[in-house]
């Protein structure tokens, strides 16, 4: 089970983790749940039903859809089961549907809607902000051949957009189809599935690196800052002209941009299908009210994942965002989809029409956490334990609050000086803190105090003296009415 | 990637998943999520913050501590990094817990209470509701030298068990220590390792097999129905009935069991130090409140995983459910959980007192399910399709409802024949399907069928003629009262 070839570790230096899996606190995870929570509240509203399939997936049933082909373990993790046989994480949701979907049969009827939320992962290189286990919020209609079930998913993607607070022009999903572009590849006589991809590839990073480079990628191929080359598609200047002609072609409005792909997609077959399937999603975006703010049609939309036959969305967020630490983020995609018509087939051999959208939570929840949009949580009332012989006293005093509904607990480090329990109290940002010594317990009493008012009073204080002396924001009741007197503290604070 | 031994797969024998990682639907996915919001609801309420780890560990950093040494990978799923270390997925919430303590050091500040929710991987042999990826739901004090930390615990859990539904009666959390077990294997002699194990699996095993089955595998061994012959630990008579009558000496009350121990543990050290641990859990428990019937001290409890060092904790279903089946089933434990004062230490040097409960959700799940108590869910109001050439009609009426707050959505089959459309919404158990067909159009109005009240009255019709004259549900009502009309019957069913 260990790496026979190095030294074992031992002691503090096993306290680590691999990288790509990182640990949340409870911002970050507070954050995220309110995500899923109202993104999947929108699809629920939309008619979908919840299903999860399970972390694993046989490797030869999840297939080789991953756009990183420069790995020979293709992107994902696989061990070998007991049965000798591979077995990978799953990397995306929409796999492992396509499996369910194949072994279910005609029983489960169809259209078959479902949104699902959970971890995949990805062996890919872990980066700043890029990591191997993230958060993904589908949803899919499998049975749906109409173009109007794609325009359904973008509408619904931008309504999740806006419950989790995006207002117009901080998000947009832009739209395309994978006809349309091999419409233009044909154009430009792109022949081998080689030279195909690489233009694909060149037009994803239109946003990123702009028309030059993506020229040069399209041509010979683009050296970038960091010295790395990247060999270029190898089309001749016209053919260049025209891609980029293509790509450009996006526009004010949704009927705008399609004017003008009409006249720049040309007169291919795939060409002509691709505008048809666009018109098709721009009249059902107008019947569900969809803005033309939130959602663009984009002839330079790609998608990475290779599994998608027709329309494809890509939803993103516009603006940088500034950061606590003052720096700005450039968050880019934060989900998509497409249809993806061909995955049930392979396992049937009859193609079933189906159409998705993911929001990649994970990311939506740090760029959140970058804009500072995580507030810290109030912590718990904290008893303090000031008998060490007795925990039963701070014990019921803790169970007595609960049992009012605040949140609490009684201190259960050992029974330290009342100066570490204060600090233990200020570190959990807690509003309240309880007492109850000697003194109070003869006479029938809690001292309370205020940790918030606590805090401000203090640093009007000079002197220890001065500080014993006001208390500042404690005061001392009697043992009846410790509930309400803490309450009133809470909700004041609040 | 694929094993290059066997044939490959294709076609329909892809579409399988491996065992051991169930697809869940609707209904147990409502459940495990009331479950996870209610019980984590109860840990933060007693002050326990959220934090998740990923779900890899480096093995090393892991450890060995699973119940089942027989399996050469140890139980997990473990595989080479790109840097040829090797990781696993966790186990539980606790050793990748122990992990982020040393990592994070002294600047968490302890104690550092946390609650987790999330899947854990086993790779043991799957079966009959017995899975390789599972839910549950952990709450930890790390830095707790005291045993009312473990009362603590013991009682929270007994309230998140009350809070899902449980009744007096229907569980019981059973307590016990390490320390009073070393002390009954210090009395019998049982000195090496492998018989210390042995004698404890036994323990293990009286719920199941009652005092019989127990003394054959404390003495020479069992031969079980199935035919499998187990190896007993090879005490004597006498020893083997010290053992039990320890074992058996839970009485109705903490305080009597209490009694009843202190003269069947002996003088060892070890012994007088158990009963003095558990004196003192059971001294807390008074002051937290918890009832009798919710926890007992049961000295035959011990808890399988091997880093457990004081008290542990077992919870269980008491009564067998009935299944919908008609079958009847025994959950039995649902949860536990004990002090691991040790764990941090692996990593640090220095021993960091520590407690946890862990509450298995998807056995909770199980349960639930079994006993019928996860209904069926209502389906979205389902807007058929009538117009092939133009979907945006029904595509606006979908998403009018759900603007007013409705769950609704269009049907996104093919423009198929009415029947089929219906037959779709009564699969979805949709309360109300609603139509505008030309007429509707024309007249400026919509159709809307209850699918309650008409599967109702389509009871008692006899021929289709009468259905067709009756439209049983049917109502034609103007497009502006559609809203309304719809939010009625949907109210009325609910």
């Amino acid at each position: 089970m260990s790496d026979k070839d190095s030294k074992p570790l031992s002691g503090k230096q096993l306290a680590r983790k691999p990288r790509g899996f990182p640990d949340k606190r409870e911002g970050l995870l507070h954050a995220q749940a309110r995500l899923v929570e109202t993104i999947t509240g929108v699809y629920r509203q939309w008619g979908f039903e919840h299903l999860e399939t399970g972390a694993f997936e046989y490797v030869d049933a999840l297939g080789k859809f991953l756009p990183d082909t420069d790995r020979p373990n293709e992107g994902v993790f696989a061990l070998q089961d007991d049965d000798e046989q591979w077995i990978a994480l799953r990397y995306d949701l929409t796999a492992p549907l396509a499996r369910f979907v194949a072994e279910a049969g005609q029983d489960l009827g169809r259209p078959f809607r479902r949104y699902a939320a959970g971890p995949v992962w990805r062996n890919e290189k872990p980066g700043p902000g890029r990591f191997r286990e993230f958060w993904q919020c589908d949803a899919d209609t499998v049975g749906a051949p109409g173009f109007h079930a794609d325009a359904e998913m973008i509408a619904m993607g931008a309504e999740a957009l806006r419950a989790v607070g995006m207002k117009s022009g901080e998000f947009a999903i832009r739209v395309n189809t994978r006809r349309l572009l091999n419409g233009v590849l044909d154009a430009v006589g792109a022949e081998n599935a080689e030279t195909r991809l690489a233009i694909l590839r060149a037009l994803d990073k239109l946003d990123r690196l702009g028309a030059g480079g993506v020229a040069d990628l399209l041509g010979e191929g683009r050296l970038d800052e960091s010295g790395d080359y990247t060999k270029g598609a190898g089309l001749g200047p016209e053919e260049v002209k025209r891609v980029l002609a293509f790509a450009e072609a996006g526009a004010a409005t949704r009927e705008a941009t399609l004017a003008n792909l009409a006249k720049a997609a040309g007169d291919s077959e795939q060409g002509k299908a691709g505008i048809a399937e666009l018109e098709a999603i721009a009249g059902a975006l107008e019947g569900l009210g969809a803005p033309e703010s939130d959602v663009l049609i984009d002839p330079s939309v790609v998608r990475g994942l290779e599994y998608y036959t027709g329309p494809v969305y890509e939803a993103e967020l516009l603006r940088e965002v500034s950061g606590e630490d003052g720096k700005t983020y450039r968050i880019g995609s934060i989900g998509g989809g497409g249809r993806y018509d061909d995955l049930v087939a392979r396992f049937t051999g009859q193609s079933v029409p189906a159409t998705g959208f993911s929001i990649g939570i994970s990311r939506l929840a740090a760029a959140l956490q970058i804009m500072g949009d995580t507030a810290r949580l109030d912590g718990p009332v904290v008893v303090l334990n000031l008998d060490r012989d007795n925990p039963a006293i701070a014990l019921s005093i803790a169970a007595e609050l609960r049992k009012a509904g605040l949140r609490a607990e009684a201190y259960m480090g050992g029974a330290n000086n009342m100066g570490k329990q204060m600090k233990y109290a200020d570190r959990r940002n807690s509003p309240v803190a309880v007492m109850v010594g000697e003194d109070e317990l003869a006479k029938g009493t809690v001292t309370i105090k205020d940790l918030e008012m606590g805090a401000l009073k203090a640093k009007a204080i000079k002197s220890n003296e001065e500080y014993r002396e006001a208390r500042p924001g404690q005061m001392e009741v009697p043992r009846a009415e410790m509930v309400e007197a803490v309450r009133r503290i809470v909700e004041a604070q609040a």
